[in-house]
């Protein structure tokens, strides 16, 4: 069997202080040595599948070519099921998802052209013996991640399933009323940027001052280009690197200084 | 010289925040760049030696063949000896563990079979030049597991002192006392799972409701086969990943729920 | 064109719960694949150009041959330069410095020998097209490093600059006065180790107790050689693990102890 990928991109909500991630990667150089491990985070908050949905959204389009292995599984060990999916990317061949079929990858696996097959984990040949049935990264996922790097086919490690009967990922879209946009914040990054669900070209004609409303609280908002083309204590509507609207402070936190986090409600309109 | 190992499984409580880690990696990469190094965990609580060799122990079956390299060393500097422990893994040839003989790896190196051999790292040729005394991890842990994976005979590392000389771990162990399992707390992990030093066996008897006393607090406890199988609010006894009881809340967590960190006593009983 | 560099020794500010370092780490592999990426830290505060600055300089001397990408970037988006800077660093040939000329990587450049040539990032041919200016390190920075591995010659990737028009870093003197050497911290490690900008030398006739100075407090150090000599409580000056003196409590924190943060300034003087 002559090894067909040899990179596993890795999400989790694991965390780094205790020793999952790390278990996990044991696991899978064990099984398959030659594969590199790319962390692209495992500080998911801990059951936030939507956040990790959406951190796999924001990383798809620029992970090397081979597996997406990623956990966020509160319904581990219960029925909900273990799965591949595989995804074929133009001009780059196969590649596959490995993690819970809860939601978690469904948004990432559009984003990259949709789902052409899937399979339930359920080979247990594949997967390591558990004492206890809570720890699926560790002996279900890692090692399906592991065998299809090895070049293991995909339909060893358990039946087909309808890659239309995966469960959907949930996108809040934006809407416009009364010619204003109603979004919301889909993440804050470490810097206190405030990505929202809104395109630059939904403020077109909303002018160079924008008015941001927040609960209670409004704001007026300037479009700038760059974080740092804002004055102290400005805040800015900034197109982030991944093409979206985020709400910025120079070197400020915009979730501190207008009490952001992801779900929260904002409307953006044209100066009254 | 032919390599020997190539894989270094790495433990510290060094943090992710300062660049200890990765000026280990650095040196380890620069000696044998051959070397894939897996990170453990880097988040033991500093000087926290207990907490590091139950990491250790959770992790040991797990790790893929070669050097692990583990460094929560309070000592650094005074009298306590740098050791390289080499272990014998039935059908996996050896392993070496790498750190100070504080009884950090004690119970890891019991977990797979005991200590066949151990050095004093004491031969400064495979030491680096240090400023001083503070960081063994880069000046003579990480040296030492590089050149173990070029295939250095340990014996060149330093001389050769009695394995049984080695400090041992301190793992406490659960007893019964009128019909009560009284145990303790492990480890609390992420999700706020509380594993205790308790087997499923000694539940046997008890039937699926459990009286769980700690301190003054009492409780009751479902047992479970996962942490979604619990309702809301639920206090639950599943047998973990490790094949311990762990007391759980189903999306949330146990240890915040009833008061629980590592080395807290709690007693298991038959409802009354 | 054969690979010229095998290791990328990557710093940021971008932390570890975002998607930010796994996506540059993404976008190495998918351009030079054969590269290993040894992280030195990514919690650098955020927009800390200072903090990453003596970050990069404790670690510079023990990390591996190859490129050093640094991205501490508050200006980003801006005027501020994208440059390679090349070192050439005795009896290891050729190394680069990839990141802003904001003044990051300017004292790490001096400790290994100085720039011998520099160029402006500014070809896009190897950039990725970026849907926002925000996110340089995954769109100009992770590209540039992973080129010049791959054996691209630094010419290729922008004009030629003046590497003694480079920004300088800032580095604090300490100076004497009265007898009294006044320093400055720079640096608070994991264990509340306090690494001031003094050499132990400059400590000579004072003594083995030494009064310390913060702010209105008075405190009385012993001079140690590792932090487990103190004795409970007792305040140390330990020379690190760096060559430079460090305030330590045994097993406590001399930051929670002392108050100190970097930049809090520390007057040392023989006792009165």
């Amino acid at each position: 069997m002559t090894p067909r990928h040899d990179t596993i991109s890795f999400l989790t909500d694991y965390g780094l202080a205790d020793e999952f991630v790390g278990v996990c990667k044991s696991v899978i150089r064990t099984i398959a040595p030659h594969v590199a491990i790319i962390d692209i985070s495992h500080d998911v908050a801990p059951h936030d599948v939507r956040a990790g949905s959406l951190t796999l959204v924001r990383a798809v389009q620029y992970l090397a070519p081979g597996i997406v292995l990623a956990v966020v599984d509160p319904g581990v060990g219960t029925e909900r099921r273990a799965v591949v999916v595989e995804v074929g990317i133009p001009g780059a061949g196969d590649a596959y998802f490995v993690g819970p079929d809860n939601g978690l990858m469904a948004a990432a696996v559009s984003m990259v052209g949709g789902a052409t097959r899937a399979v339930e984990l359920t080979n247990t040949d594949y997967q390591l013996p558990a004492p206890g049935a809570t720890f699926a990264g560790r002996d279900v996922f890692a090692p399906a991640a592991a065998h299809l790097c090895l070049g293991v086919p995909m339909d060893e490690l358990g039946p087909s399933i309808d890659p239309l009967g995966l469960r959907p990922g949930l996108v809040p879209l934006s809407r416009v009323e009364d010619g204003a946009v109603l979004g919301e914040v889909l993440w804050v990054d470490r810097f206190g940027n405030a990505q929202l669900n809104v395109d630059p070209d939904e403020l077109d004609g909303m002018g160079e001052r924008i008015t941001v409303r927040v609960g209670d609280g409004v704001r007026t908002a300037r479009r700038a280009a760059a974080y740092d083309d804002l004055g102290a204590g400005e805040v800015g509507l900034v197109t982030d690197s991944y093409g979206l609207v985020s709400l910025a402070v120079a070197r400020g936190s915009a979730a501190d200084e207008l009490r952001l986090r992801p779900g929260v409600g904002v409307t953006l309109s044209a100066p009254v």
